[in-house]
């Protein structure tokens, strides 16, 4: 019988593992760093609560099913959801804002592809209630550190603020529908496409030329801070925007005071689904193909949604796997310093057992170490030693034995020096 | 419409989760010292998986499940069959002895009761392919090193060796499908159902009078390593058992050199399944009733279950769960220091984007900070980060600013400072 791993599943080893443990240190320094608190919810949940959010069609997608007391439960295909259920179970009388961040596995079933694995990990946070431009801005400036710290250093931040878009819909009476499936075409990112749907023979806005061009200009706009002049000429005619226009406008002046500069402005940002009502963004690393983004948030109003009362949200989710493949294509892979730091080798049969009481000492000085179980030969424990890297070998020995003492060896000097056995976690701590 | 997490499921909020991080990295750490390496497996796996370790009758308490690819799968129940699947697609050319843990969820369709979760947590490790008394000395000593750095000063460690019951076994002749019965008696640890099984009105072996009386001594064996010369009395009349005691007897000795003094030999701890072949050991905490069991190892032949060849593997799983049910009963609810130490207070309204600004240095400075999103009045900021326990409030006001200076307000001692802006980062990790 063969077994294997499910497909599009993977194994992680102990290198790899390092790799995405230092990454996942790193975010939650930050996070911490920001005063977000980690939470954590189940790794399924009721279907109900993903069709509620995404509609039905995210069915064909997830891995649900039936459990023995016949419930519908689905793996969850993301985070954001399960928090909003969080808030709603356990969070509502807490003050507000709150701010708290997550880390774990997703479900989503569809074909493996490059870069796209069945289950994966999605690093997240949530800033609950803040209802203020420097709410936003806190939270795209941590976005904006993460990668930082991660040392991606080709990330991009593009912010949009959909109550543009919103307004323009409200000015020309469109309705939600025709809204959604204009969002589908915008989130696609495609400029021929946008522009077949919007101006072209048979645009899905019939009879609304004006609203056509204006959509089609503002899709084009994509830049640094200074062309919300461009932004606000175009949409100024058109009264429903004003309001989102004046948020837009803060927020970038919020984000100078929170020493946030290398984003864009991006309107042709869309984040697809309804629920998203202000500012928007995703982050693109160039150089990753269709891998590029790695990040995508905003705010939404999820709770209400699920029958809450109005609370605002803003938060995002870092694609985990994305991010390693980030780093890795960007900077090479970087090698771990070895975690053990100390091999213990008895020189004879007859010193095994000083060699085991050894080993133990320093572990229990909190020094990682390691000593032989197989019983190898003296110089194939030496090899050993230098194959896994260690800075010391600790060398026992009959004679030394008899005097309290062991050889310590610095393996990269070659240095040896005679320490009495109870100095030995000293000796290698001071040094 | 109301939204509940599954049932039999946990949330944890932030300090919850702050106390399971903090345990899971003393773990970390322990098992590093060791040389153990982390590796991480899917959270599902083919069914045929589980079923091949445990029987068909461990579907009943799965969450299994047919994917759209018709595939039947199950979220794991365990953690050690998926390694050794790992092992046999991975491993099976990496040099020996192969030391790794694993961390993650587990899922168990059982009835919610206390202590028992259909989520729960696992923290394991495997020495793969080391045959030798010091592998599972080692294995052994880093189970009671994991139990002394979590705090838990109760536990209690018994030991038994399998080859001795299995050599009684052979000698009087006893087939697999008995055997199994026994050991699921035994496994139970109900004396009275023993004495009814084995040496009752109808035992279950018929007609070995003498086996059964050998067993049911056997059982009440339960002491320190000294009682290992009653077991040598008892056991030496059957050659079958002259290996496994020979073990046994090393595996005492060497547990010494590895510094455990605190366990208990125990024949008593038959650890239920099929595969498990020598040492066997088992944790309890005393004083948490039916959840006293914490750990559960041995040493196994699982590799060769799956069709890979004759590899032993010494290892054991921690029920983290457990274990932190055991750290909060024994020691009680310990408060961690908050995470934020400094927060920034503008004084007035036309401070606040400088509270930002001065909020985002901190961080990037690695110092956890917090600000005000929510357009609080001054006072109420105050009474907020005495609330969050902060050390420091940065206090910016209008004319210390013109002077480029804030105010640092020591939170304990009341003490306040004026320091210069670019200075606080250095002030408040100087002190």
């Amino acid at each position: 019988m063969e077994f294997e791993r499910p497909r599009g599943t993977r194994d992680f080893l102990f290198e790899e593992m390092r790799q995405r443990k230092a990454a996942e240190d790193i975010l939650r320094n930050v996070f911490e760093n920001y005063g977000f608190g980690e939470v954590q919810t189940p790794l399924f949940e009721d279907l109900k609560l993903f069709t509620t959010k995404s509609g039905e069609e995210i069915v064909d997608q997830l891995y649900n099913f039936k459990d023995k007391g016949d419930r519908d439960l689905a793996l969850r295909p993301e985070i954001t959801a399960p928090i909003a259920r969080l808030y709603l179970n356990e969070l509502q009388k807490t003050s507000k804002p709150i701010k708290l961040y997550y880390y774990g596995s997703c479900f989503r079933y569809e074909r493996p592809q490059k870069g796209r694995f069945r289950q994966f990990w999605q690093f997240g946070c949530e800033l609950i209630g803040a209802k203020t431009p420097e709410g936003d801005a806190e939270v795209i400036a941590m976005c904006n550190n993460s990668l930082e710290a991660l040392g991606i250093r080709t990330a991009e931040i593009n912010i949009n603020h959909l109550g543009l878009i919103r307004g323009l819909f409200a000015h020309f009476d469109i309705d939600a529908k025709t809204q959604r499936e204009i969002m589908v075409v915008i989130d696609k990112g495609d400029k021929d496409l946008l522009k077949e749907s919007l101006i072209g023979k048979d645009p899905i806005i019939k009879d609304k030329g004006e609203l056509n061009e204006v959509l089609f200009k503002l899709m084009d706009m994509v830049g640094d801070a200074s062309i919300i002049e461009d932004i606000r000429k175009l949409v100024e005619p058109y009264e429903e925007t004003e309001e989102s226009l004046a948020e837009f406008e803060e927020l970038i002046k919020t984000l100078e005071s929170f020493q946030l500069f290398n984003y864009k402005l991006n309107l042709g940002v869309a984040r697809g689904l309804d629920y998203y009502t202000g500012i928007v963004f995703e982050v693109y690393v160039q150089g990753l193909g269709a891998q590029k983004q790695v990040c995508g948030g905003g705010t939404y109003n999820l709770v209400k949604l699920f029958g809450g009362e109005d609370v605002v949200s803003t938060g995002f989710a870092l694609g985990f796997d994305r991010l390693m493949n980030a780093i890795e294509e960007l900077n090479g892979k970087e090698e771990l310093e070895p975690i053990v730091s100390t091999y213990v080798a008895a020189i004879s049969d007859s010193t095994r057992h000083d060699a085991f009481k050894i080993a133990q000492t320093l572990r229990k000085a909190d020094i990682p170490t390691e000593v032989d179980l197989s019983r190898k030969k003296f110089k194939k424990l030496l090899a050993y030693a230098n194959k896994i890297g260690v800075k010391y070998t600790v060398l026992v020995g009959e004679r030394d034995l008899e005097e309290g003492k062991v050889t310590i060896k610095d393996m990269e000097s070659g240095k040896q020096e005679l320490v009495a056995i109870d100095d030995v976690a000293k000796y290698i701590k001071s040094n």
